[in-house]
């Protein structure tokens, strides 16, 4: 019965294409404020589709940041389900350009992938979602449930506005689930259901020392060099088990199942030196890469800065030095709890003759987990079989949606990730790529999906 | 028999400030390619001004990269003696420039000094000798000794090609001593013999994991972080007690004498809480501050960084991480040894995972002592004391002029270390300034040591 829906997507797919193309091209760099009409932009491209394809009560709603678009269809009736569909229009910068091939936001197709700044997150994973809509209204003019639309523009800065939107508008978006397509397969072409999300939280530490840079030589060895500082305080965090070695931050963290370690194991994981290019992999001791990575808690250090960086020689001591850390966590962690533990650590450790300034990240998120046994998980996985031809594996995994958890803190619905990435996609790098075979598969598998709530 | 130099320059002085502040404007910014027209400008200056006064075999030597500018006096006859000067018309970067309260590269007089990038470091100080020479052509016509000149324009870059150029050709330069001002007193207002120098050397450590910054979720747990790996690694060659625990760092460093430590207490130092704005001085174990700045061996970060410094929060682990290092050494350390120790470390203790490459600074020096008795030593400090009407103090200081030791080496003759900058001069840093009192107390110190070797 998906027939109709599946053939006008394949007689409009070059329309399509050219459609995500121009969403593509609108730099929507959510972080930096050079971009803020921009992003708007982005926001105003979901708007039109809606519309255009006859969603109602369209809003663009406005916060202190960047707005959240919302539509919605209630055409199914009251006896069909309610689906709230998320996603974001905002991407990560594309920084540094110059190891981009081709330019980050003038989407260019090579090797059956499409290249551009937000091709797999989010963007494409979002206007796929719209195209479907648009083929179900086109052919039978209708949905088979009823759905409410959140795109924001701030997944990529932590959601801080959408959050407080949705805590003081709980029954804006109160819906019987909750579907997200912002995360990948485990492989190109493998159905993936991701039954477990990490949780995430992060802090930046400012070391500062003299009050201006000095002059190594008449200065040094009168006071403490903030960058060493910095890298001694740093170095105290974790040790060469790559265990975090801050007080109390393992508290709670359960330990693997033998049944959870033999499902790690038997998913067909990456190749991580081949992906990353990294001689050798790293992990917890005791755990292998693929279980620290989709299962045990991380502390990263994701920018360091301090001093003179430019060409040739400047012989100062630094003013001051700066780590930009983040943790993902996992259950029974909080989020605000491990900050605290971070600060307490930094606290105790920090060397003396310098001041050490904590910035805590404001926006964070708990864990996230759902039982793969759900009915609306169980036809997620049919959807996506079907669609692939191939059995879905399901896994938990190292990256963080922070509104998953607090969609699931608030409505107490299962949210079901629905993700199309894979593995060589460079979210958040230079060169980021969406497979064209995800995109036309992945709007397969939806059509698939929205039918099993179509009543006979 | 000073007067007349004296009240040439008292005369002059509104027309030499102003020359001078043409010299300051030229933004002679010798580590960055965009300024190379402009640094030779800068040589230009020198070259034009030593013309005027009727030196004379002017050369605009060419090199690598930037020229030295050469000129002499020989009208003092066969048996008056000939002196080399050397000073360096380069300047440090001026960044970070928000932080100057007048433009870095005009000009201004405030609170009795001349703020601008070079005002001490050195365009200030060469002037001043210009200015003296000017002051004796136009009196007496002539000069109380035979002069080389050699102003070079890659100081603050390592002074790579006038090393080169000196080596090919010894015979240039050849002189009976050698006279730089391009060091500081003490204090302001006191007259300052230094009879030795820190020598330096350095090291770039680079760190390299993944071929890119990759997500921090999805690879978070399976490579290691390269910003964690370089301050771990870094964390391994300080201690808590600022000691270097670098195997054979300190070997052949000769302990500080009893007198000598009773030389550098009997010193007033500056206080370096004050002058810096740190909260706490801290040094090696068992020195002090001053004992540790003036007379022992040093291992700086001038800069640290690697992955994301922009706004906000990107979750990345990044591809590489980089730390800029040089080491002030004193008697008996040989830079190039040091080096090698440093390398040795390094590849020791580097943590698992990453590649680490060392890059070793091209140019360094060995520390340079004097003999505090030499006669051309007693015969600054007795001019000084003339001009500031105060006692010179004799010490060792944490600064490093790698030319010293080249021509210390080279020639084997004394190398008189006039310098008038003072501590507050905030050398390499934002807001750079000299005392116009250091302008004008120095040009009389300078007036009265060239007619030391007067004849009466």
């Amino acid at each position: 019965m998906s027939e109709q829906q599946l053939n006008y997507l394949k007689e409009n797919r070059s329309k399509n294409l050219a459609a995500l193309y121009d969403f593509l091209k609108i730099p929507s760099v959510s972080t930096d404020s050079t971009f803020k009409k921009d992003v708007r932009n982005a926001g105003q491209f979901v708007y039109d589709y809606l519309n255009e394809i006859g969603f109602s009560n369209l809003e663009m709603i406005e916060t202190d940041g960047h707005p959240i678009i919302y539509g919605e269809y209630m055409g199914a009736g009251k006896d069909a389900p309610t689906v709230l569909l998320y996603g974001h229009y905002d991407v990560q910068p594309a920084d540094p350009y110059e190891e981009w091939i081709s330019e980050p936001f003038l989407p260019e197709e090579r090797n059956g992938r499409i290249y551009a700044r937000g091709a797999s997150d989010d963007k494409g994973q979002v206007f796929m979602h719209l195209a479907v809509f648009e083929a179900f209204m086109k052919t039978e003019g209708k949905l088979p449930l009823n759905v409410k639309v959140c795109i924001e523009g701030e997944e990529e800065i932590g959601s801080e506005n959408l959050h407080n939107y949705l805590n003081a508008y709980p029954e804006k978006f109160a819906a019987d689930f909750t579907v997200i397509s912002d995360s990948g397969m485990i492989a190109e072409n493998q159905p993936t259901i991701l039954y477990g999300l990490k949780g995430f939280t992060g802090i930046e530490i400012e070391v500062t020392g003299p009050s201006y840079d000095l002059h190594s030589g008449i200065y040094g060895g009168a006071v403490k060099n903030p960058a060493m500082a910095l890298a001694q305080l740093l170095a105290t965090m974790k040790n060469k088990d790559e265990q975090i070695t801050v007080s109390g931050f393992y508290d709670g963290v359960e330990d693997l199942t033998k049944e959870e370690r033999e499902l790690i194991k038997n998913v067909q994981g990456e190749n991580y030196l081949e992906t990353t290019g990294a001689i050798q992999t790293i992990s917890e001791k005791g755990y292998s890469a693929k279980e620290h990575t989709m299962a045990r808690p991380t502390f990263e250090i994701n920018g360091i800065y301090g001093g003179y960086q430019g060409e040739g020689t400047k012989t100062i001591i630094p003013t001051s030095a700066t780590a930009k850390i983040t943790c993902r966590i996992v259950p029974n962690q909080d989020p605000e709890r491990i900050q605290d533990l971070l600060e307490t650590h930094i606290e105790k450790y920090k060397p003396a003759g310098v001041k050490v300034k904590v910035k805590k990240e404001k926006l964070s998120a708990k864990a996230y987990k759902v039982e793969p046994t759900d009915p609306l998980i169980v036809k997620a996985a049919e959807s996506y079989e079907r669609a692939f031809k191939k059995e879905a594996v399901f896994v938990r995994m190292g990256g963080s949606i922070p509104v998953v958890e607090w969609l699931d803190n608030l409505y107490e619905h299962p949210v079901v990730l629905l993700g199309f990435g894979t593995p060589d996609d460079r979210l958040h790098s230079p060169n980021e790529s969406f497979p064209l075979n995800s995109f036309d598969l992945g709007m397969e598998t939806i059509v698939y999906y929205w039918n099993t709530f179509k009543k006979e």
